[in-house]
């Protein structure tokens, strides 16, 4: 008798977002003439940047030809992106990568959950508290979760995480600048990790989404920036929020030929289970991130950056001004907001849904240490984020 | 210190086709003068259908707009792709499934290898020899792959696998049309091995990515026509070799809500595993893979897959009259062939390769049951499969 996995019975029933898009639906229904604004899930909504609109109907249109198909693709992603990535993301920062460290994907999401098959199951894996829930999620699916231990962030430490003192770490998830809370990590911060994880022969699974949002020049963009991180550090990046991608799915990941463990190059060990168990990204949607890195690309891309920014700056700053205590929202698209009264995170998600048909995504899903605490993003309309805060300045 | 998943040494050092090309291009190198003919990796040639370059450019347009921007589409794939794969592709057969009994994907290679998420590691899973690689790679990362047994076919049953005697399997991988060997189950063999699946509990992988390859009419081009099946099995499908998507990628799933293991429907299951692990294939490539459904992309794909099996015909019929002993090639764009004198898989491999520059990929790469066996493709262009041909009854 087929018998089935039984760490799925440790899952929450629902995946978080899927959880909250019931409850705005379950509220749509009962009123049908209020539009709820979403401020919760971590959506775009600007338009896919003309240079990738162009670049996928010039690449439909060559493989349209029989000598433009373009069939199976490295597993890996083609030359032509990953060189990009080497000359455009990491060079200006003065980090030199080879093409070959670069594994394109169809997301971090993908990247982060397919990782941990490199991993033996017997490893203590710090997740930082709160976090994003899929990083929980992909290890109880795997193992079971047995070996998470969680590192809890909370507003005295700015919810910056700090390297623990017992029992040493042996895999780390941080996420700078951090979703859900919007706050990024300086090189100090970082470097302690850095230190923490060469001390422990540890692996860092650094996921950098959001990177594109930074906009404190002096903050790190990249892990890779601090020296001696290559020995320990995988870096996650996505063209997701920094280009609109999320419906057209395009991450890619790092793993330097100099993190090895056990003997092992971890590098040769991803590129073994990408060529087993996944067949590479959309030839035409590789083209459309490589546009991105064209002058027209990066303007058009910034252009959006702002736009979200300057939502979150309208939310952190309309919040605060009525009383409110928020994070973030500097560096990241994620304006982290303590609730009134420190009530519980699903009631104020409610209260806020039925109140001012504005959603937000409840802190405590993301972990017990988001509990009094709601996140809000800069994904939406001017307009509508502009109306979302008049409201709940006006009416909660 | 993290430790490394020790599952990756019981793998083969190279994923097969990986090994295929490096030996291509160690020869290509060394003689950079001829030009190999690629009758070996099952990649398509035809051009995209002007379909799918339509629908992908419109599609394209369409999210370079502010009304038209599609962020993450559902974890199970867009309703428009799965309604149209339940009318399009099974009300024909008489076989009637809902839309959420399909999930949308990049791809069977990735769906079969994650649905494995589904099941505990201590299930017997019974793997066909010869097979597709990607089963036994998958089954070995993730549990070690302690639980395989292999159910050994040879041309004494034509390449038909026989429901075992022994010990009850729990999992079963059933691949028809097959790949490698282009043979495809009738009714009465298919439906063996569903009355064994429900006999023993046990959950069928189906794997009908060369479905629309089957031209005898009496065939079973779905599990799902034989009675009982709905509960016993999970259909993958794949528009890679249908339709030329090996490089933009979709296929789906089918995963009924008869299907009930431990009190849990794996339906649910699979929809809480892609939520946390996937975040849905392009819309772009949702909305191409629909297009298929209309008569002219019917037409389109039809065409491809006519020239294709003319290919396999030139291939089957030209060795079989210069008296190789051939399977397939009728149902599959796939020849068996079997090596002259029964001489070692890689050996004639690499003899092909140099005395007639034409790659194919050997048998024994898809299991002990391949030795002495060469797997041949219809894929290549008309023009070049036939040059193939002829080089081999001439030079060989």
């Amino acid at each position: 008798m087929a018998t089935i996995n039984a760490n799925f019975q440790k899952l929450a029933q629902n995946y978080l977002f899927a959880e909250v898009a019931q409850r705005i639906a379950a509220y749509t229904q009962a009123y049908p003439q209020r539009r709820v604004i979403r401020l919760g899930i971590g959506d775009v909504t600007q338009a896919l940047p003309p240079v990738c609109v162009a670049a996928l109907q010039a690449a439909a249109a060559q493989t349209g030809t029989q000598a433009g198909i373009r069939g199976y693709g490295p597993y890996e992603g083609y030359e032509f992106l990953r060189e990009a990535i080497v000359q455009g993301d990491y060079a200006p920062l003065g980090v030199a990568l080879l093409p070959d460290e670069i594994f394109v994907s169809d997301g971090c999401k993908s990247d982060m959950s397919n990782m941990l098959d490199l991993f033996a199951p017997d490893n203590r894996i710090g997740i930082t508290d709160p976090v994003y829930p899929a990083y929980v999620d992909a290890n109880v699916i795997q193992n079971g979760g047995l070996g998470i231990q969680y590192i809890p962030c909370g507003a005295a430490d700015g919810f910056i995480p700090q390297p623990p003192t017992g029992q040493p770490l042996d895999i780390i998830y941080l996420c700078s600048p951090n979703n859900p809370t919007g706050v990024a990590m300086t090189t100090q911060q970082l470097a302690a990790w850095v230190r923490y994880a060469r001390e422990n022969d540890a692996v860092i699974l650094y996921d950098g989404a959001y990177e594109s949002y930074i906009t404190q020049s002096e903050l790190p963009r990249s892990i890779y920036q601090i020296p001696g991180a290559r020995e320990v550090a995988i870096e996650f990046r996505s063209y997701s929020k920094a280009a609109g991608f999320t419906g057209l799915r395009c991450g890619y990941s790092v793993v330097p030929h100099a993190l090895r463990r056990g003997g092992a190059s971890l590098n040769r060990l991803f590129m073994r289970r990408q060529s087993a168990r996944y067949n590479g990204a959309p030839y035409i949607v590789q083209r459309a991130a490589q546009a991105l890195y064209t002058p027209d690309g990066r303007a058009q891309m910034q252009a959006s950056i702002n736009a979200y920014m300057a939502n979150a700056a309208t939310i952190r700053e309309g919040l605060r001004g009525a009383g409110y205590t928020v994070f973030g929202g500097v560096n990241a698209p994620y304006v982290w907001l303590q609730t009134p009264g420190n009530i519980d995170s699903w009631a104020f998600f409610d209260q806020l849904l039925h109140t001012c048909a504005v959603a937000g995504t409840p802190g405590v899903g993301f972990g017990a240490c988001g509990q009094g605490y709601l996140r809000l993003t800069g994904f939406g309309t001017a307009e509508d984020t502009q109306r979302a805060v008049r409201r709940m300045v006006t009416q909660l």
